[in-house]
């Protein structure tokens, strides 16, 4: 496979805790600001609230939060920490209503919030977490970024409702797949990247390059993301492999497929994906992909959105920012999980 | 019943367009003003967005945003219609996840988002007029007011996840409803009289006693909306009677009937109402809870917070806002609808 190739390629495998190194302690701050931010004078949301962190995530929007904005350099640390523990809250808003409704039971291996409280009470509890961003924004007193975060957050919602509408539809095509990828993933990537250096008041011409590398790396994460769904393994992933395609999302590999026209028609295809999916026959799927090449056709996609992000950074004179994120980008592609 | 009664005490019938009139182009503009907001790329997320406006709710919130902001006196006309028109978008986002959370089918007298497109892009759309309701303000620039209204939005939310807590839970005292109501309803009325006081820079004292006034207002609305459920007609509010009962929630009738002694305990009457409920014998319930003064104890409850509210005004000196904020108050428990 591609994957360990570009790994050996890089000479080192990179690791993410060595990555953040140099934001360890923001990152760490994020999780007692949010206790000190986020509370409710009713017992049972308390306890919905004290589920947020449970399980710790990649943290890779507030990581790139921190690493735009030079927040080592920074006076502003604890404005800063805000800023990346609000961008952290709207992504797990939008993970818990996307657990709602795919009816995930699992998440980052443990039970999603509509596994253990309910459909009705997970969505209202997404909200909560979304208008308890906006305070801490509201707080936090730059109005740049709210109106950039909040016009994000809409795309976000753009993006899973125009995916919703793409469920099991085999007509779609690449191009209709990275544009829903841009709105749903990317968006909220770029924008991490952009406020990061508004808040710490970098010059427009270092948040427009931040914005566009953030915005190839949330294309590369995402498409990395639909490829792991095959490649990976649930206790890596820390939920069933082949989710999305039970769940009838129809992403890059797949896309793939179908364009192959010695397949036949993708409706066939598509039915005999099905058939397997239902006779648990995850090898068979897998095997197709790999015959077909549509794993190696995703995988290098991400790699070369990853190369256009790292080539985004090429303007940028702060070294130390620049090496940060050039491996962020590298991690991207090379992760397990 | 004591509902004709209080109308004669006033010697005319309120109209809400006659009580709205001197507010009319604001409120026409806010339609406008939405077309000229919200819009997206994608057609199907265009076709949620045009089904909006399509019945025109009552527009309480608004209209209180516009006589507390007195606009008839305002030169930022502009930035008030925006402050109104997220403050509805709220509103009816709230709305939009409501009924997914209690699969109605109905809402003023049209389908709801859920039976139109389902339950997940329904769920996806009232996050995505979240959004676009924070866009706006954040364009407005006011950032108390965006701290006030995302402070109160994740109250709602609050609200609501107590309220599903609560169903079907016939041992919740007269207190946690009115806690209940007083986070999911009034708490966003009360909003919309401060921040309209807020956005035209009047006094601390005005914005606080507008604030109380609508937080009794918002109680005796939402308990007055409760008292419906049981006394409407279905072609008055565009959804089935009984609404609240067949969806396990439990108001301030119930409540109050719970109470009373002399009907044996509540878990019995629990189940009487319920096998009356199954049996679609509506008349026997209401007649229940007549006997018992049920709907007058709640009637005269939203009476007692109408008097409240318009007490609050007192300190005022602004006739025309004093004397619509009063006629409001008089409307919220004279409405069949």
């Amino acid at each position: 496979m591609e994957k360990l190739q570009l790994t050996k390629e890089n000479n080192h495998i990179l690791s993410l805790e060595k990555i953040l190194q140099p934001i360890r302690k923001p990152l760490e701050a994020i999780e007692n600001r949010f206790k000190d931010c986020v509370a409710s004078e009713n017992p049972v949301i308390q306890e919905m609230v004290n589920y947020v962190f449970n399980k710790k995530g990649k943290r890779i929007r507030p990581a790139l939060v921190f690493i735009s904005s030079v927040i080592w350099d920074s006076p502003d640390q604890n404005k800063i920490i805000d800023l990346g523990l609000s961008i952290e809250l709207i992504h797990i808003a939008t993970l818990i209503h996307d657990d709602v409704n795919d009816r995930s039971e699992l998440r980052r291996g443990v039970d999603t919030y509509n596994k253990k409280w309910g459909n009705s009470s997970s969505v209202l509890f997404g909200d909560f977490l979304f208008c308890r961003a906006f305070v801490i924004l509201a707080q936090m007193g730059n109005l740049q970024i709210i109106q950039n975060l909040s016009k994000t957050t809409s795309e976000i919602c753009e993006g899973e409702i125009m995916q919703s509408f793409l469920k099991k539809n085999y007509e779609i095509s690449i191009d209709k797949y990275l544009e829903i990828i841009r709105y749903k993933t990317a968006s909220l990537i770029a924008e991490s990247c952009r406020v990061g250096a508004i808040i710490t008041d970098q010059d427009k011409e270092t948040q427009d390059c931040l914005y566009r590398y953030g915005l190839n790396l949330g294309m590369a994460f995402q498409i990395y993301d639909d490829f792991l769904d095959f490649h990976g393994t649930e206790e890596l992933l820390g939920k069933p492999v082949l989710n999305d395609v039970v769940n009838g999302y129809i992403t890059l590999p797949m896309i793939h497929l179908f364009n192959q026209k010695e397949n036949g028609n993708r409706e066939q295809i598509y039915q005999q994906i099905e058939e397997m999916q239902k006779d648990n026959n995850i090898k068979a799927i897998i095997d197709l992909l790999e015959k077909n090449g549509s794993l190696d056709y995703s995988l290098n996609k991400a790699k070369s959105f990853v190369t256009q992000a790292q080539k985004e950074l090429e303007p940028l004179t702060n070294n130390k920012l620049k090496d940060s994120l050039l491996e962020i980008a590298q991690f991207i592609i090379n992760r397990e999980f």
